[in-house]
């Protein structure tokens, strides 16, 4: 068995989420395709949104993206889209997300010559965002999306909104895009021994980054009425830099000025196996861990 | 990509530790072989002994360790072996370890179908042990191995050590061979800020099984000459039920008792991905996390 040596990781979201013929165009290139492997894909009627996720080799991945962006742009025509989700663009976003044996830089290049071939090939403006960003102001993708597809002929008139690829004019039916690279986000919610939300509410506050708090966190107070308790859920942007033990040891110790405790945590989704390495090393303070020495990263070596 | 949906891990041990063709016949039925992957071999010249690990599924994996056991038998003659570590015979012992997808019950079943035809193909005695052990006393290695090749002739006449399969009579040159499965085992060693031998040969007795502590558990107190520190140096023999943070967390009680400090541990060798997650789970108190959250173990699902 021959494993893959780089793996790169691809989201992208497409504003169709009730049309199953359409739908199933868009996950098609990512089926039996080597070097791709189709992991999931989530449509929703209401907000009327596909989310693929795929993993690959970073050159099988993005021409598997190319083609899903293609059919994405023939099928789906923004102007009769309605869905309680924001949107640019036929295809919303694409992001790109370094898994294995690749750096972020390498993961920039790739989101990069998507980002080019897509605007060529299908006369779209496309904007990179996040690492791929060619400014600050252009990093955020909810400032990029702020006047969605309707307000796209208005903003690409001014400088600051040029695209960095294609026309600085929005394509009629499909919009615009938006294509870059980022690290993988973990979900991770703490609960707390308690019943009061301010109390979530205020920790949320201090841990996260905004608030002075964790610099790759970002967090909100939320019941959980069904169990009469509060939980601060956190989303952790980069866990390499804010391990996930240091965001729940953070919420620990904020809750002792209100004696609460914690009484449990939650990874929702799909977490890397080095966040969970780099937890069970800081509590079991293992010297000299290497990733190589899980059983099963050798396997697929 | 299509991965392995059950992989099952051996480690057969050999006794020939120095003739590099010889080796090299041993290693051979797992290389380029669709469905195994050999991924480590250790040949040691004072023992004259070599360690093949390799992973596959089950039937690709028992067929390469039985091509293995064949080119040991040809070429490996015991009358003229020596080497510091104790052996039975030319293939020594032959362990299987369940990885993923598959129950014990069904590595000892695969252990058995190996005994059985080495033992019918090769003409050897095989004696099953570990998990697949066929009475009590056959449990343990270093009893099935007392008294060693040169003891065989003695040792087969008595009812209680008849081999499981095969002859009752040893092999003129292979000797005999023990086959079974087990739990993979952890090499898990806890620092002590401390230089006292004593002190950790202390918390050792413990902490082990013999001594009154855990179930999975064997230790020993070791000196770290050149850090000027000691070891509780220990084996888990079955993670699923004497976890890794038990082993740790009850070293840092005992040594409390010193008032030592645990400054550090460390894995030696492999470990496999679901003891990290328990432990990662145990500290950051997570609820209902699952492995298949892992990102990695999607991709090679």
């Amino acid at each position: 068995m021959s494993g893959w040596s780089r793996i790169l990781e691809s989201v992208p979201n497409f504003s169709e989420g009730r049309d199953r013929a359409v739908i199933e165009r868009l996950t098609a290139p990512f089926r039996d395709r080597p070097g791709v492997k189709l992991l999931d894909c989530q449509s929703d009627e209401n907000h009327n949104r596909s989310v693929i996720t795929a993993v690959g080799e970073p050159e099988a991945l993005a021409a598997a993206v190319l083609e899903a962006m293609e059919a994405a742009v023939a099928a789906i025509d923004l102007r009769r889209h309605r869905g309680q989700h924001p949107r640019l663009g036929a295809v919303d976003v694409v992001p790109f997300i370094p898994v294995k044996g690749l750096s972020m830089t390498e993961a920039v290049a790739v989101s990069r010559r998507v980002a080019e071939e897509a605007a060529r090939r299908f006369r779209l403006p496309v904007f990179l965002y996040e690492e791929s960003a060619s400014a600050p102001h252009r990093r955020n993708l909810a400032d990029i999306r702020k006047g969605q597809f309707e307000g796209l002929p208005e903003k690409l008139r001014r400088p600051e909104w040029l695209p960095d690829f294609g026309p600085a004019e929005a394509h009629p039916t499909a919009g615009a895009a938006v294509v870059g690279a980022r690290m993988p986000l973990i979900a991770f919610n703490v609960n707390l021994g308690c019943d009061r939300l301010e109390v979530a509410e205020e920790i949320a506050r201090r841990v996260r980054h905004i608030g002075g708090g964790l610099r790759f966190c970002k967090a909100i107070g939320v019941a959980l009425r069904d169990r009469g308790i509060v939980q601060v859920s956190m989303n952790l942007t980069d866990y390499t830099r804010t391990a996930l033990y240091r965001a729940f040891e953070l919420v620990r110790i904020e809750a002792a000025r209100w004696g609460v405790p914690v009484v449990g945590s939650e990874i929702v989704g799909l977490v890397p196996l080095a966040a969970l390495v780099d937890a069970a090393s800081y509590y079991l303070r293992l010297e000299g861990f290497r990733a190589e020495q899980v059983l099963e990263s050798r396997i697929y070596e």
